[in-house]
């Protein structure tokens, strides 16, 4: 999916031979070896944050520190673009520059003030190697059209947006896909059990980031790592990816356990089987699928914590409790905004029932179907009852 | 670790011809094609259960009833034994066999009539052909020395028990270890997200079977399965064991960041690195273990349950939350009897400890310490930042 070899401008041939020997004796001179190459050879990166909202913001207090701490590979200056809106008459840009605050969507945390809002995206975009996307997904498309033709030529993106994008031509794509055709640059992703508010509180977790390369993964690493938000690189990029959208399907089966006062066994039983579905879907849709993603925080991690709280757990658990449809508990719940587990549940349901698979997927299916109030959550543990896991 | 081939007395050439073939066409006709072998060719199977607390209780209610359904292949009549004691003056047996109900350990639940209460093992063991072990860790030795010499020579044995043995001269051993080897004969494991009152509410779950063979796992099966609790087999047996022992030390970690206040995210960290350094246990000391078992019940479906529910979850969010010693909380929580948690933590501690490894295995080593009150819980985290996990 992602092109190989030497995105960030690396020169991967003397990396290879030179850090992993290093690699084997030492990690922190692997680093200082990494530092030294791409500080000195490439000159320093430049990072802009597509994006703003809640995790944007939670992300921009990592990235604003850490490309002050490692100087030596990143501008200090850090754009990050925002949606222009105002708040109690200013303009919510003007607040980010002078207070270092996103007071509607991450209260109460300050940024750095290396973090610049921008309200215009290829005034933030137009000079960035490395560019985070963090938006809503139904404005990728928009965002990169905007920005096409107008961004550096070998700059890298890295796609913190979950769920998947879907069109009646080509159906479902990853979101990292459809960057990386409208910008024709790299882009890998970054998913884990990582909700918005808990890292801005420097919280200890974990995260998963998929890169085509190590080298490429590293790099991305340097960005993001803290000491209280560590990242593990794996190159299996589209599983990590595919793992951050289906994870909401099963919150909802998750939340529907809940609903219905059953206990841990149900539930830990239906948070395997979504498991189950998820690997089942990687191996049979994603070239170079490997069970061992699963393993790591975008898979095993992202899905326990998503099964316990979240919207999404919380939208199955409202499910059963009420007679309401999805539209009106998204008014209710989210005051209008989208839940993402349905419409990943309905995306890959349409891709289930072209391919004759719907049978394998019993999960996934009963929770589209759920949702769509063509099933009453009732029945959905019967549904569990045959699953080709247990064949 | 187990014996192989034909421990049941399954004419094994047979079965491994025919029900092979049988199991790629139609599944009911190969149950019914083990129906036939197993039932005409070797005569019925007496099942006996050795041990009645909640746990034996809950798996008599469904093994009563699954020898019934399936008369072809069981005798009626289970035997269950039972340490006699008094409870309001009237021997426990005595209840149980009238009233069918064992109002100490699992009060409110009907037990089928043809389970038979035994308050002598050998007695209740002496004819049986398949023995389900569900006694506390503690008595097993006695138990088999009782048993030993009087029991049929080609029983086989099933341990539900979780934990580990250890002795100064061999170390840690597993349960089914040593059960086969005080009574020379296979010993299966049964391990799952299986709490006991879950269960015998018949709410939906799942278990994992570990069986020296794929045959004698199928046969175990039917012993088991019922339409709310599906049992999948595995040959990996001793993984799925082990796995029964080490989830409770991590549930205890996932309850010292309950008691700290920390979110989710933290808590699912805590969770995946616990879950792969039981990964790396299993690699480093079973020979044969796949990574394929940990997404099994016994694995992640049980690791996940018990990091929520469960009492060692709630040892460490006292530890936590008081001062006091690991006695003086089982004495206040469990008025008196032992967390298998610190137990365990402190077996596998001694090991590692002796082989130098204690730094590979960062969360378990915290964990003892922690029980000990060797360390603040409050730095178990700190453990947790360079995890080898992370390099």
């Amino acid at each position: 999916m992602f092109g190989s070899g030497s995105s960030c401008g690396l020169p991967v041939l003397l990396t290879d031979v030179y850090c992993k020997t290093l690699l084997v004796l030492n990690k922190p001179r692997y680093i200082a070896c990494l530092h030294y190459l791409w500080g000195k050879t490439m000159g320093k990166k430049r990072v802009c944050i597509v994006g703003s909202g809640n995790w944007g913001s939670a992300i921009a207090k990592i990235i604003g520190k850490n490309v002050r701490d490692r100087s030596e590979l990143f501008e200090e200056t850090v754009m990050m673009y925002m949606y222009e809106e105002l708040v109690n008459g200013r303009k919510l840009t003007e607040i980010v520059n002078t207070e270092h605050e996103n007071v509607k969507y991450l209260p109460g945390i300050k940024l750095p003030d290396n973090i610049v809002a921008v309200p215009d995206v290829v005034e933030a975009s137009k000079d960035a190697d490395i560019l985070i996307f963090v938006i809503p997904h139904q404005f990728v498309k928009t965002t990169c059209r905007s920005m096409a033709g107008k961004i550096k030529k070998d700059a890298v993106a890295v796609s913190l947006i979950k769920g998947f994008d879907q069109t009646p031509e080509v159906g479902i794509q990853l979101i990292s896909t459809v960057i990386h055709d409208m910008l024709n640059i790299d882009c890998a992703v970054l998913m884990g059990a990582n909700l918005a508010h808990e890292v801005a509180e420097e919280q200890f977790c974990e995260t998963t980031i998929g890169a085509a390369t190590e080298e490429e993964g590293n790099l991305i690493k340097e960005v993001f790592e803290t000491p209280y938000f560590r990242c593990s690189v794996v190159t299996d990029a589209q599983t990590v990816e595919m793992c951050g959208a289906l994870k909401n399907v099963v919150a909802i089966g998750a939340g529907i356990v809940d609903g219905l006062k059953m206990g841990d066994n149900t539930k830990a039983a239906v948070i395997r089987l979504g498991l189950m579905e998820m690997v089942a879907f990687g191996e049979m849709f994603i070239p170079g699928c490997t069970r061992e993603t699963f393993f790591e925080s975008c898979g095993v991690a992202d899905l326990v914590a998503t099964c316990h709280g979240g919207r999404n757990r919380m939208l199955g658990e409202a499910v059963v409790q009420s007679e309401k449809t999805l539209k009106e508990l998204e008014k209710e719940i989210l005051h209008g905004q989208s839940f993402q587990g349905p419409l990943v549940a309905r995306e890959i349901y349409s891709m289930l029932e072209l391919k004759n698979l719907t049978e394998r997927f019993p999960l996934f299916t009963a929770i589209h179907q759920i949702c769509k109030r063509e099933m009453d959550p009732r029945d959905f543990i019967e549904c569990l009852r045959n699953h080709p896991e247990h064949l």
